[in-house]
């Protein structure tokens, strides 16, 4: 059921998106690429790609919108969404709904909460939501790649193998979240095997097609591309309520403020977002601000609702 | 401006208050009554009062929703945008807009971050918040009061004084947080004269329709109810945006997957609402959860949501 | 029954004290005074007292032994023994015995305990000994004056009233110790009056031949000067030991290493030490390292211990 | 030069030692084995063992001070000296010497101080400890052994595998504190190896006549049992402060109040003392108190210490 416009065909999103993108090009200021692992920080700041797509699948977009990058964290909406899927509320006796107030990687805020995360998009509970996926599946990484293939269209959509390898060598602050949440009972999976899952996970590369179009079942309340149902409305809902409130790292409030939509960045610049019934968006540019976010991605995002007046506020 | 309307003329927003009050009266549950302080203690968790304003100040209400309460916490949110606009951005040096993810009384936070509360709703920060106020009019609450009985049109509005004096006996937590920001430079006032104010602003009685009606401006991106302006469009979006990540305490996120509007409560039993361009709400029942949020106030938005469509997500 | 020996007179130690004084006098690198209040930062760091009595009152001395300095937190040990003196182990319900592993002013694990502070030299658990000392005779800081004038014999004993309104005006850092100590139940008194005695009790002056004599119930194993008994042996035994582990702010590990005797630093650069059953010790130098201790009083210990072989190791 | 004297010939210790075993015997409560792994659960609470080596390697027993138990944390006194005699000073930047103030496996002052353990003696700094005894012999384990078993003169000292095999298996929370040292730059070796190391050395069995003559050196100044010096007597006088201010989990102050002697004790019911120049102790019984110390093995010390005047107060 994707349908893969090209651009010249759109009446709606493409204007706004140039529009963005010739914006965009003459901002100075773009941060830095994340620095942790060799392979992200050899990005150039200043590439930009953006696409919009319409929940039937429908798909504007401008710049590298074709340009696979490292989706990093944006994977952590989708491993929620097929564990609520397969397992429902029991997940949330794993991890909360709220948000963090720390650093991303903080561990002083799970030791004195018992080992339970405060929401899944921490890297804590993400652990936990990739042990339940990888407990549900055995193959976490292979279920999570189907569904993205399934729901972008693009059957080429893979892991980096040298950025997967490059995570796991500089994996100690996650290997630590992971043994301590075990201490507490909380991971299923013997952690090195978790920890193999996830930084597979976290090394898939997709473009901002590819992840607008995946992310597409949020902004149809819960149907997959196919018209199958993934998710109960309520479920949507809740994925979105999360994405808003600690979708950003330590940014969100100031994130709902300038873009007032439900987002989920990622360290390889990626932002996805959702305009619940109207459509979802991706956007990449690899410099990141001083709190992990795309300077050019969050810019754009809020240009965006503004030209558009699609915001939630 | 303010147009008081009566219930019987009505035709919008009046059938859905009287179909969610028959439903609440319906629900067994509670919560229990804030009991830190006597005053608050006594009150039967089964009132229940609701209404609704429309940016041109129509009001529409249920149940108890002339009656006087605790406005406590919600009082937050007009000592903020008293402060923001008289001072600006200046204000976010002093206090942050992001989420805490602790009690909201905690001081473990405040200490890793250099007595800069993370942001406007948690005690920390609304002391820094009414600070302000109290150095921008040298009578805080005066200034509050002012506001509130101009928005409201209620000139009777006023504080409790057996209120403020039990705040007072019982302020110990709040008077660590004064004096401890104090100690990193961050409060301006003598602490004592900042708690009286703030224990006094705290203490300020309203009923739903006043507080429905003091809320406008936010619905109306900015403009009082006498058509001035009081904040810029963008600072009236920032203030929604901050209620909706940081307005319920440590249930900020569960209240947006179950309301999805921006929020804020006060342990009184007071939730006020906000549909940007459409409307303000306010619900009242003394009751609570464990987290501090009315339980038939959640409910009540949550049905008032579902209801009508008015969700963000 | 004090015996103010002549210098002349002493056989034993002041030999030992002149070598100390003239090693301390070629010895760069004094540190710094305290500069949190102007009073004491103007101490000239090159000033060096030492004093030693034997616990028949005899005592001996060095340099500027005779010279009132601000006595600080050395005043804890004598509030302490007042307190177990009058109330015994009861007293230990309020305030641990256990080092606290953090800066000495440190809230973050006062919450994590309840409002119990781990031992009575950091500050909170000094504000919860002050405060049942002035429960136990309704003006503590007149019972600990005439409890070290009686035992050092000097009648002139007193407060520096510069020093404790200085102390008063830079205090919110232990006025928010209080309220929150209060909040927890763990306060009697009303906080500014725990205050008020805490900020007099800090700002009482003393010279080392005063702090040395004064100290002498611990070296009789709780025998005061006029041979009454003020604490079982048992009790002098456990301030020792307490002394020992918690005596010297955030460095009690490195003095019990370098100097091996029990001992309580003041951040006006005075130190007491204890040899049980043969002598106390009090030396003086306003210039502190950077964990508040005095530099040349350390490093002055230090060459008593290994002049005398007096260490406890 | 270890001689092992039979318990007839002994003029000096032999009697008070058969007091104590007389009084331990009578007394009832032993606490409960450590239950965290099956093999030390297991343990009979009423078994109790007690030596005393003297400086030429003359030990005197009671009781089942030749009966071998886990020797667990006694150990980490064992690899400080090791790293201390191989390295130095420059352990120093590697691991604290303060006291914790903490549950001895917290993670939270880890992570407030940058990977750096406060001491040697909680787990973190056990670890950090023995990953440099790694670095600096390629095999901590056989290192320790070899020591261990020159130093008590017993060849047959050896590794339990049941427990080391149990140790991993139940090693989370150490595998969480080594990883997480290990984002910070502070482990040398593979983070699976050091945990491997660390396990085996927590699992080697000793006795108490073992333990008591392995800790000779302590009491010799650094000396070893065959006459060459292992440490200055500068850095034994370091271990022996390190002991008295943190060997015993979260009592340290109350231990050095009972006891007052430098002290290590392991979970596995035995605790090492040190009378230096006179003599070591080690007692042995399994019953722990809530903090992690053998009941009956806290209980002997004190009256060793009672009995024979050889407290450091």
């Amino acid at each position: 059921m994707v349908i893969m416009a090209e651009v010249s065909s759109s009446p709606t999103f493409q204007p706004v998106l140039e529009r963005i993108a010739a914006e965009i090009e003459n901002t100075p200021g773009r941060g830095r690429p994340a620095d942790y692992i060799p392979a992200l920080a050899a990005r150039d700041p200043r590439r930009f790609g953006m696409a919009v797509a319409e929940p039937d699948g429908t798909v504007y977009g401008v710049g590298d919108w074709r340009q696979p990058f490292s989706a990093q964290s944006i994977t952590k909406v989708f491993t929620l969404a097929l564990v609520l899927a397969g397992q429902g509320d029991p997940l949330w006796e794993h991890v909360g709904r709220e948000p963090s107030g720390n650093a991303f990687n903080s561990l002083v805020q799970l030791e004195y909460e018992n080992g339970i995360p405060r929401n899944p998009f921490i890297n804590a509970g993400a652990l936990v939501v990739t042990d339940r996926l990888q407990a549900q599946t055995g193959d976490a990484v292979g279920a999570l790649l189907g569904f993205l293939r399934a729901e972008s269209g693009n059957t080429h959509l893979a892991i980096n193998k040298d950025i997967a390898a490059s995570e796991s060598a500089h994996g100690d602050r996650n290997a630590a979240l992971g043994h301590f949440m075990a201490a507490y009972g909380n991971i299923v999976n013997p952690v090195p095997v978790l920890l193999d899952q996830y930084f597979h996970q976290c090394s898939i590369e997709a473009s901002c097609a590819d992840l607008a179009l995946a992310t597409g079942f949020l902004a149809r309340h819960g149907i997959r591309a196919d018209g199958t149902r993934l998710l109960t409305r309520s479920q949507a809902k809740q994925i979105n309520a999360i994405m808003l409130t600690c979708g950003t790292y330590d940014a969100a409030g100031e994130f709902a403020y300038r873009v007032g939509l439900p987002g989920k960045s990622g360290v390889g610049g990626g932002i996805i977002a959702v305009v619940p019934g109207r459509c979802t968006l991706c956007v990449w540019s690899p410099g990141l601000d001083e709190r992990g976010n795309s300077v050019a991605g969050v810019a754009a995002l809020e240009r965006f609702t503004t030209l558009t007046g699609l915001s939630v506020f």
